[in-house]
């Protein structure tokens, strides 16, 4: 905040507000926020009145620092939460200050701004998007330990998923009980919803990643991708792997056999000091002799997250991308391919260690046959 | 369109993309929308590289209506996805046009309106949100076709979660079983995930609705919020019950009593040509001789989401808000009470008809003991 001078921050990203006061709860539908100050110990949680005891019971805050709005604020034409920041600000002292907005996320629309900016036209609004995700990086004992349940949950719910599949089963049943062992968890500890779904297509489906299970019977001879995530505490370490029913063509096996080879090289590769851009031509080198093409990035970091995402959008394994590694990042891996009629996908989430790095989950990494 | 002057239109709520397209995937944590103009039959959807095969698989438009960004666009520090939709609305001749937005919802960030007006320094930006919203108050046949597969899914797994909840039984295990039923389905018919998930707080934590389940085993003598909704084909049914574990106090039974009468009163009252705000008064007049105060909204709308959020953000029950009822509007009627140390909540999801309301779901409106 002082290098970006920056005298109060809003944030309105459920993960950062999670962050800061540990503020856990599935309202972000509507307007919340953190207000951060550099001459105050503690944040003011904003919200609304039937989520001021969520505020109470989650966070470690004082009871002065949680403002509620009333629910006439909510989803009105007359009135919007952002007046209500308004006037917790301008007793606050901030209407003439400069004040940071996360402006490039889900959770801060365009009309919050209108509403700010109309409300106090002495201050000064500075984009300081990212500004806490970056802090989120490097995880601390903690949150590996919390990431390294979810990732067992991860490893259960992923093997299940493998076993069940089957030609005649339908993908609802096996969406069904992935969810069912997400939820359970592992050695007594019960898994959080993950902040993006089992995403399971099969068949001409698996063309694209993000769709998911229907009424449809798996057929002999498809492709079933599978990517999920267990979550504890709201972390998460998504994994991705393919099955196939019956059996593969042997151009389909050979792409699956290089990129799976391919994540193991970038495994390999990762350790501290690396950049980003590295370990992603590490892998395009890799595959540039097989002639794949793959344009999308291999990686990208994970940790806590809500719905719609569980990467923390900070740094990305692709071209350009300067970020160094250092021990305790965690990046999900995923070098998957997506061609015209199918895809494959296989992933590890990582911690990057003192010398190297090691994965969360524990699946074997091939083609799955069934 | 027409009577706000809008000439091409932005939809970015993943919803309306859903209702005027038929696009479904998960994958609205990225950048994507659809611009509609007022003389082009078909819209053109604009997302991400590797959703594009989603949206040829899930949508109905051709081929040339389908516009994807490069990775690189993606979480990136120099390229916002917005300078491609500008780069399409440029390459269609609307660089001078009126463009209508979607301003007020989660998925349009202001940073996407500040590239936007940078990009189109001659367009006209107008606030376009909850055009799409109002128009899919009401439903066809079809989307309450979905809605009571949706209803019968959620009975199943409000039944279940019921059942099963005794003192002693782990909160995760109750949760873990109601997404067994939601996703399994009802019938042959698979469902969805639903937009919220299931919230079920138990002892202190239900004096405050959005929480969800944990470690915790019920207690004795607990309260037990149960809010939920079965998914088809995206539409849902909510509904919320209570439970209580042991001998509730006189005075709990009186409020759960009480809570109960109204909500029979609210759907006994409602029917086409009453305003919103006439069912709140119903209500309120009915509670005030008891004594309880409510001072939350009793009802939204629901149907077709995504999310963060399964209502459809239009009309409220609430002091104000003269919206006429029409039949086949559908609407989440949910006179719960959050007091400082518990809440009690029941609900019922109804479509208006051409004399009064149905429900979609079918479970007893009371108290459950445990």
């Amino acid at each position: 905040m002082q290098d970006l001078e920056i005298e109060v921050l809003l944030i309105t990203n459920p993960a950062n507000i999670n962050y800061l006061s540990g503020y856990d709860g599935y309202s972000f539908y509507a307007i919340q926020g953190l207000l951060v100050q550099l001459n105050r110990e503690e944040p003011i949680w904003i919200g609304r009145g039937i989520d001021a005891n969520g505020a109470r019971l989650t966070t470690w805050m004082q009871e002065e620092n949680i403002k509620a709005y009333n629910d006439d604020y909510v989803q009105s034409s007359t009135k919007h939460p952002m007046n209500f920041f308004t006037d917790v600000l301008v007793e606050l002292g901030c209407n003439k200050k400069r004040i940071g907005i996360e402006m490039n996320q889900e959770f801060f629309s365009h009309r919050c701004y209108i509403e700010l900016e109309r409300d106090l036209p002495d201050a000064v609004f500075t984009d300081a998007s990212y500004l806490v995700n970056k802090i989120r990086m490097v995880k601390s004992e903690k949150e590996i330990e919390y990431m390294k349940v979810a990732g067992k949950i991860t490893t259960k719910a992923m093997q299940a998923a493998i076993n069940q599949i089957e030609v005649g089963v339908r993908e609802a049943d096996v969406a069904a009980n992935v969810y069912h062992h997400l939820i359970s968890g592992v050695d007594g500890l019960a898994g959080d919803y993950p902040a993006i779904i089992p995403l399971m297509p099969s068949g001409e489906r698996t063309s694209t990643p993000h769709l998911s299970w229907s009424d449809k019977k798996y057929k002999m001879d498809e492709v079933v991708l599978l990517e999920l995530s267990g979550c504890r505490n709201r972390y998460h370490a998504p994994l991705a792997r393919t099955v196939f029913t019956g059996s593969p063509s042997k151009r389909y096996k050979e792409l699956s056999e290089i990129v799976t080879e391919g994540l193991h090289v970038i495994l390999d590769f990762i350790r501290p000091g690396v950049l980003c851009e590295e370990v992603e031509l590490k892998w395009r080198k890799f595959i540039e002799k097989t002639g794949l093409v793959k344009d999308s990035r291999i990686g990208y970091p994970i940790g806590l997250g809500y719905p719609p995402d569980w990467g923390e959008q900070t740094l990305s394994l692709r071209q350009g991308d300067r970020t160094v590694l250092v021990p305790n990042m965690t990046i999900h891996v995923l070098p998957a391919i997506w061609l015209g009629q199918y895809g494959f996908e296989i992933s590890e989430s990582i911690r990057v260690t003192d010398d190297g790095c090691e994965t969360f989950s524990d699946v074997p990494r091939k083609l799955f046959l069934k």
